[in-house]
Parts: structure tokens; C-alpha cells; sequence
């Protein structure tokens, strides 16, 4: 009796899986592996429901993102559902899009986790910049064009947009805001005040990787407008340099899916 | 006839797939279904053995990497291989580590087959400096430390190191160097020189996410000397930042697959 109640937290463990950009097919083979051995899994707006097809019909599920109009999860409350399950016995996953420690509090949660002495398991992901890129034919390093890429969010703590806009505005590097769509017309403003020619190519990919993928292009002068336009979806990533322009020769490489069939009937 | 020889260029096709960081186990879906349809694999030395196991024992492989202490191959002469096998009418896969976009040439790549005709795709994967994070712990962005990363390469196209160094220098931000260890000494002594505090938290991950991952930790006015008696191999990555502080706490999750099985097994 005592030992079975000293076991109990040890059998819990938290699984934080990133689900990548949004296709299934991005999922990693450890991603795939953890649901299919998941006893429950929490999850949020970001993933697509084909993911979940991989869990286990026995386990449970938890939907812990924002509906339409409603507000999200607090992120208190998805820790505490994430240790009681865990404290519970259960292989829990939590499954996030993208790669959990590139702007997805995956670190709050891993440290949420720690405090309580759970153990976990980071199981990386395809991060949306590289999704889109690859979808939308931006190469984000190029060795005449960029040779840094920066991440950032538009979606800090304290609310604000208070971004390092000096760094942002170097030349010869590509950056990817990550859920930028309600800053872009700051962005864009922000970094020709700090130094980029308005002429610089930009633009917004609107959910990378999936069926829905759109990309508005432009240049840091014309974007924003040409986004209101076309009412995008979240998520979206706004990429800002010289990359951009690529996507004219290098664009059709993210809808080979499309194309790829016909080539290889021809061929067979 | 005349059919046929029309139809031959039409057939070949490219894939430049992203095979990870290291584990296997972190392929995509994607590039699992890719590397099984393949006539033919072109694969560098960043690649881990286990991932050609998915390979169709009919089709040919060719390895385009660096043997110790030979030069590489040429991209010219890779890019030339990828044309003769496309135009052959197979259906070829360029795995390269990492991500293709993400200081991987596969822009150049993709540039050389769009410029001949030749369709591609191309399946983006988990970058080094995801992979990294996840396994030694150390998250790329946290709301309270990190509201950036910026993933440059020490390894620039004309030889040198002239990296924008002010950029990088900058607080509440991960920097990540690719392909760094030659570079050390240099990245270290000029993040300093550009304004950042020796004692910022540094570390090396040396062969991130395989089983021979080690992390060497430090601050920017120690890492190098450590670094030095430890002789490391690459692909190695250097991350500076406050993030490398939570290795401490977060560590344990990169190296839960071995503290998983225990775990589980006392649960059961």
C-alpha cells in the first residue's frame, strides 16, 4: 500500500511534443510514437485535427485553445491539468504547434513541470518560420542574401510590441515575426523608421503548411495594405528581406505536392 | 518514341529534405514517405546512418560529404549530380541535416534546379538549434529572459568571420552559431567587445540530439578554455544567452528517454 502510493507520481510523465507547422507530414516519428503511447493529450488551436489521429482511441483528450471570440486556457490552468494527469499515472503529451521552445511556452510549462517534480520529455518540432519558408519558397538564409535569421513575436508579456526595432533593422538578415498579424502595420512602420529602405520585400504568410496557406507579398511600403485587403486567418508569420524575392523563382518547390502526382505518372 | 524521350525530363523530380538534427526518430512523416519513394538518395555526412535505413534497398545512394581530412564535394559537382539523376527521369532525394533553408545551401540548390527546369520540392525539417534546445535544455525564447533568437553561421561564403556583431551583441536575446567551433574564441571575445557582459551564459552542443550529444556550459569569459579541453567533434552549436541558465532545471528533459523506461516500468 505504501509503495503503490509512493509510485504513483513517479509513473507520470509529461510529454511536450511540437506538432510543427500545421501539414500532419511534418510530424516527427517521436511526435507520431508519443501520441500513439499518450494515456491523454492537451492540445491546442494550433494543431490540425489529422494529428490527432495518431492517439490512441482509449486516451483522453483536452482542447485548451481559444474558440472563436472566447478566450483561452489560462496557462495556470493547462499546468494544473498537466500535473493532475501526470499525478494521475498517465504518459501525458502536451502538444503544441510548431517546436514548443521557439515561442511556445514550452519553457513555463517545462518549469511548471520541474517545480513539481514531474519528469518530461522536450520533443522538438519543425518551427513554423521553416514550414513557411519551405512551403512558400523564402529560404531563410542565402549565402549572397541573409546570412542571419532573426525569430521574434509581436506577442510579448506585458502586451506591448516593444521590440528591439534597431536589431530588426540591420541589413543582410531575414526575420520572421511570429504571430505578427495585428503589428504588421507597426512593423513594417518600425522598420523603415529604423533604417530599412521602404522597398524592402516582405511578406505575410497566412497558415503555413496547410491546404489554407496564402502568401501576401509586398515590400515594408505596401504590405500592410495589401494584407487588409484580404482578412488573413491567424497564424501568421510576416517575413521581412531580401529572401522574399526569391519566392518568384523558388515559390513552386512548396506546391510540389500538387505538381509532383502528374510528373510521376508521366515517369512511371 | 519521340514520346518518351519528351517525356524523360518531365518525370525526374528533386526533393530536398530536411533529415533533422540528429535522431533519427526526428524525420518527418514527410521525409520518412520521400526517402521510400526514392530512386536515388544524394546524402551528406550530417546525415546519421540509421536514417538511410528508409531508403528502398533498390535505390542508389550517393554520399556528397566531407571525409576526415578530405575536402568536400563541390556544390557544382552535387548540383550536377542532382541534374543527371533528375534528368534520368528518377525521383531524387538531396537529404541534407537540419533544415535546407536554415544555412543548409539548399536555396543554391533549388536555385540550380529551378534555373534547369527541373521540379522540386522541398520538405523543411527541424533545425540544429531546435534540436539542441530540446535535448540539452536550454529553451530558444522564454517570455522573461528571450523575446528573440538569432541563428547566424560562423562559416560565411568568402572564408571569413565578418559577422554583424553589434546585432548579435544584443541583451534579451538567444543567439545560436552554427557550424561555430572554429569560431569560438573569435564569437566569444567580440560579443564582449560589442557590449555583452563576460558572465552571459554560454554553451557548445556538440553532435545535438544523437547519443554522443555532450553540452559544454560557461559564460562568454569562460566557454572557450573550457571548450579547449574537451576537444569536441562537430556539427557542433554555440548558444549564448540567459536561457542557457535554465539548463539546470530543464536539462533533465533532453535525456529523459533514458529516464523514461524506469518510469514507466514502475508505473506499470
Amino acid at each position: 500500500m505504501r509503495r503503490a502510493k509512493a509510485m504513483a507520481p513517479a509513473g507520470g510523465m509529461v510529454y511536450i511534443v511540437g506538432a510543427g507547422p500545421g501539414d500532419p507530414e511534418l510530424l516527427t516519428l517521436k511526435a507520431v510514437r508519443r501520441l500513439r503511447e499518450a494515456d491523454a493529450v492537451v492540445y491546442d488551436r494550433l494543431v490540425e485535427p489529422e494529428v490527432l489521429a495518431h492517439v490512441s482511441p482509449g486516451a483522453e483528450r483536452f482542447y485548451v485553445g481559444k474558440a472563436r471570440g472566447a478566450h483561452p486556457v489560462p496557462q495556470q490552468e493547462i499546468n494544473a491539468l498537466l500535473l493532475r494527469l501526470a499525478r494521475a499515472g498517465k504518459r501525458v503529451v502536451r502538444l503544441k504547434g510548431g517546436d514548443p521552445y521557439v515561442f511556445g511556452r514550452g519553457a513555463e510549462e517545462a518549469e511548471a513541470l520541474v517545480a513539481a517534480g514531474i519528469p518530461f520529455e522536450l520533443v522538438p518540432g519543425v518551427t513554423a518560420a521553416c514550414g513557411a519558408a519551405a512551403y512558400a519558397g523564402i529560404p531563410l538564409t542565402h549565402r549572397d542574401h541573409a546570412q542571419a535569421c532573426v525569430f521574434v513575436t509581436a506577442c510579448l508579456k506585458d502586451g506591448s510590441t516593444n521590440l528591439d526595432w534597431e536589431m530588426l533593422a540591420r541589413p543582410r538578415q531575414t526575420v520572421v515575426v511570429y504571430m505578427g498579424l495585428a503589428a504588421l502595420e507597426q512593423v513594417c512602420h518600425q522598420l523603415v523608421a529604423h533604417g530599412l529602405a521602404p522597398g524592402t520585400p516582405a511578406a505575410l504568410v497566412e497558415q503555413a503548411t496547410t491546404p489554407r496557406q496564402r502568401v501576401i507579398q509586398g515590400t515594408l511600403g505596401t504590405l500592410a495594405a495589401r494584407v487588409r485587403r484580404t482578412a488573413p486567418e491567424p497564424p501568421t508569420l510576416i517575413v521581412v528581406g531580401e529572401v522574399v524575392r526569391l519566392r518568384a523563382r523558388l515559390g513552386a518547390g512548396g506546391s510540389a505536392e500538387q505538381a509532383a502526382p502528374e510528373a510521376l505518372a508521366a515517369a512511371g
